[in-house]
């Protein structure tokens, strides 16, 4: 059990987290997907870091975090799920509890396919290790997004006929050869006689399970019990609090400016703030 | 004439500088007392600067502001005087003009002496260069704050006699041997047939001219034009401006959380919100 589990392993995920172990809180931090700042060539503007990029400057605050103890896992965190006054979490095939949760999982950006979502559970998965081996020996389909989904498919593919569709354009070079590609970008998803049809331009096709496998969760999946405005933007009262106790948001999540500065701010005010919930 | 002028030098004051430089803005910062940050032994909790001291991580940031052409002056502002659609300030004995002023003080910390803001110009002075000629041959005293004054008490002394009076435990060791020092603790200010008055505990001394030597001004002298509560902290509208157009506030002058992070935060988002502004 920790007394804080950090969803995003960006600058405000990290700000936070060091701050909390400085007041002696224990933290989780989970990241799985590359995010904003990993993408940029050089960043100046932020302040003791001159002329990096952004892959550097994030190692190196990783690393400061590793050092003052935080724990940190290249896992996607699927589902947080509040339970009385904890909250438990599902990253990659683990279980983790934390007292206190800080979402700071960037700019949201996952776009669920029509019909994804109420299938969640009924043939359609997030996780290749979790619920490959409930498909053994049929036929399956991965809806890849990322550079990892092409390895989980690959793995899936000792288990069951793969097909393997790409929702946006990444890395499948190493697929092995006997799974089947779409050249169809998937439009669609629904049940029919206990399977699931990936609907494309070309009409639809049949499978006795779809795995999707993105590099983040969309929110209203992660966490569906936060409060959001008519736009799905998490609804947050002193910036920070979101509609459940002990569950704060940082960082880009919150809206724009998008800058690393402005994210380290935020972690430390979020964190700073939910220490004195904790310690109440 | 600068596009923004920055008072203060420390975390928020770099931070805004160096996103203003990002965005081609000139910027003059401006600094003279030693900050917060500066008397921290260690720091740990900055994201990026791990295991650190404060003073060398105000280096690190300050030396980095430079290199994108910031123009910084360990000179200290005594008044920043708006103009219509500009701001001109005095540096020391210098003039300085800007389109903008981000206020980054750090934790406001002078007290006034009673009696002292209605004299000023009256006999009372901040600035020993500017203002020494005045009272040359005559009688004056210097209230003293810190290190430095003790230097300008020495130039002082080549005008006039000086008594020195310590409001602050401060090293005045280096004060040359023709200079009196008084003991007794200044408690307030005072007119009387065109001297000042200084009271003490044991009566008052008059003196043809008071300079009193600070590490900062009090921000109601600094810009005495800004609204502020009835608690005397400057009232703000989205955090970061203030009653008068582009004059925004950043940093530990906004209230706490004291903390790096946030202030290098702080610093990021009211330079974008100025740099919004002035291209309008």
């Amino acid at each position: 059990m920790y007394d804080v589990l950090i969803v995003g392993g960006g600058p405000a995920g990290c700000s936070a987290a060091l701050t909390l172990r400085m007041r002696g809180k224990s933290v989780l931090m989970a990241y799985s997907d590359r995010g904003a700042l990993e993408k940029a060539a050089l960043v100046e503007n932020y302040p003791g870091m001159p002329h990096i990029s952004g892959r550097d400057m994030i190692d190196a605050i990783r690393a400061q975090a590793r050092d003052l103890g935080v724990e940190i896992k290249e896992s996607l965190v699927q589902r947080v799920l509040p339970m009385g006054d904890m909250f438990s979490a599902m990253l990659g095939n683990e279980l983790a509890q934390a007292r206190a949760v800080i979402l700071a999982t960037g700019i949201p950006r996952i776009a669920l396919l029509p019909g994804e979502e109420k299938l969640v559970g009924m043939g359609v998965s997030y996780c290749a290790t979790c619920d490959g081996m409930f498909y053994k020996g049929g036929n399956i389909a991965v809806i890849g997004a990322w550079n990892e989904a092409a390895e989980e498919a690959n793995f899936l593919a000792t288990l069951a006929h793969v097909t393997y569709y790409t929702e946006k354009p990444h890395e499948t070079g190493t697929l092995k050869p006997e799974i089947d590609r779409s050249p169809l970008k998937p439009l669609g998803l629904t049940a029919e006689g206990g399977r699931i049809l990936i609907e494309t331009e070309a009409g639809s096709d049949a499978y006795d399970g779809v795995f999707i496998l993105r590099p983040a969760m969309a929110l209203s999946q992660l966490m569906p019990e936060l409060e959001t405005d008519e736009k799905g933007k998490i609804r947050t009262w002193d910036q920070y609090r979101t509609s459940l106790n002990n569950v704060m948001i940082a960082g880009d999540l919150q809206g724009p400016p998008y800058q690393i500065a402005k994210a380290v701010g935020d972690g430390n005010i979020a964190a700073l703030q939910l220490i004195r919930q904790l310690d109440e």
